[in-house]
């Protein structure tokens, strides 16, 4: 599981960072979360392959979150694509991109399956085979969920030695991998635990952008590997914070810390701020485990570190 | 008057080029030309001032030449301007433009004045201290307009020993810089030939993206300094030009000659084109003095060579 950031800043970009863009990568399938003006031009020059992605989430309709989805939806058609697009929006985004392609006399190669978001509850989104996604609602002034991409445990994996040792044939390796036990032609049982180690603890990312705090949130994202958090201002503007639905520093590493999550990334900075160490710093004072989100930059998500 | 390039791609973007937008300065004012996704980035990405930013012309509504334009209109906010922008655009737009703001809950710190364009004939749409701007008929698969920009002809030079010489008065300059005699209180007239010197013959920069070719469209742009003229596509592609409303390097190099220009810029290239070297060399080859937009670029605008 790894993390593409495409685009760290808030609504004003500047010269070294795009509006919020993020492509997660589960087993090679592509997840875009967010998608700024810009974010195609993004993945071109990060090497991002556009006919990879499959299914785009998109936390709230304001424009640094999707100004960039039309022109993608454009290119996948001057792209030929034939393969359907699965978009997750809140709910009004079904009429604003109807009238969009009409406006703009856009017919398009292939379909579009368009999941609403609405409700103040977590809602189970997508099951595909390596992952399930949580939509969850955020604060922020217009409706904003974030997302809880979550890998299924995988199956137990058989230890080498032990096929030849016991002469495994394949047509039992299904039911061992999911955790049988091994009969043998002569009635004796070999239990499961001699047979196969445990898969790797499933992976997790969350996004929570664009937010204020509110004390639900870490409930949301229980344990996850990585958690992304916006910190659109330093901790000293928590009035500014509330009054724009955004969070703050310590808002992002409290969330971080109560959700007992493994890593803390922050983004969304406010183009005031030149330099984010000191936001990372005040970050790292309460949830030490804390990395600023950087455009173009992967990072690899691990039990144990993001690196 | 120079021109800075911000996208010179046709509708899929490439890793070295932009959708399209072109900013004109003439006497450091900033005409903004089309506006397709990442605009305001490359602005920034090429030290173009955004908050100078007050005239802005759509070509047509499609993507590659708009898309930019809803997160620039969102910067202009976020960036606390109060001065108008003045919008030119198919008329289509301003119902476009309505609905955009008001589902996306937008509400703007400054006004919009929008100028419908429409009509089969060319038309006066801007008449400033420095310049006049005419919008012509194009012929693309939707209602699509060039833009002509005509520097007015200055005052007369009045010769700086003259002044001395026949100690004009300065109640008396400003009737001569406009081409009268001075008449002397003694009665003695100073023909205005011998005081004056004409002004620089005024310059002139004609946009034509996109259209195929038609063969009024040099009429449009009789003796433009520097046109610019997309060509999609090589010299062979002629009947991919006519099914998809584009020109080829030859059409763009025949509008040129046609109408006696200047200089040619070739742009709007498509993406199937690594290397635009052999387009350059297929216009050259009809009118000698054409030259590829690269973004980022800057070119001067003279009446004898585009540096």
């Amino acid at each position: 599981m790894k993390l593409t950031i495409l685009g760290s800043s808030s609504a004003l970009p500047t010269s070294a960072r795009n509006p919020s863009a993020h492509v997660l990568n589960v087993h090679e399938r592509l997840y875009l979360i967010d998608c700024g003006e810009g974010t195609q031009m993004q993945m071109r020059k990060y090497g991002i392959r556009i006919s990879k992605i499959n299914h785009i989430f998109i936390s709230h309709l304001h424009g640094d979150h999707i100004f960039g989805l039309y022109g993608l939806l454009s290119t996948f058609n001057l792209m030929g694509r034939t393969l359907p697009v699965n978009i997750y929006a809140p709910e009004n985004y079904g009429k604003i991109l109807k009238s969009h392609l009409s406006d703009f006399d856009i017919q398009l190669s292939y379909n579009i399956n368009f999941t609403p978001l609405k409700g103040r509850k977590p809602v189970l989104i997508l099951d595909d085979k390596y992952l399930t996604v949580t939509a969850f609602p955020l604060k922020h002034r217009v409706p904003a969920f974030g997302f809880l991409f979550r890998e299924k445990l995988q199956d137990r994996r058989i230890k080498k030695e032990m096929i030849s040792l016991h002469n495994i044939p394949i047509s039992k390796m299904h039911g061992i991998k999911k955790g049988e036990d091994l009969v043998k032609d002569n009635g004796t049982v070999v239990k499961n635990e001699e047979l196969t180690i445990p898969p790797p603890e499933p992976l997790s990312y969350a996004y929570c952008s664009d937010t204020r705090f509110f004390k639900q949130l870490p409930s949301y994202v229980r344990n996850v590997s990585l958690i992304y958090h916006e910190a659109t201002f330093d901790k000293e503007k928590e009035d500014l914070a509330e009054l724009t639905g955004h969070s703050t520093t310590t808002d992002a590493a409290t969330v971080a810390l109560k959700a007992g999550a493994g890593k803390l990334l922050i983004g969304h900075f406010s183009s005031r701020y030149k330099d984010v160490d000191q936001l990372v710093e005040e970050a790292r004072s309460i949830f030490p485990e804390t990395y600023a989100a950087e455009d173009g930059k992967t990072y690899l998500i691990t039990h144990n570190k993001i690196s």
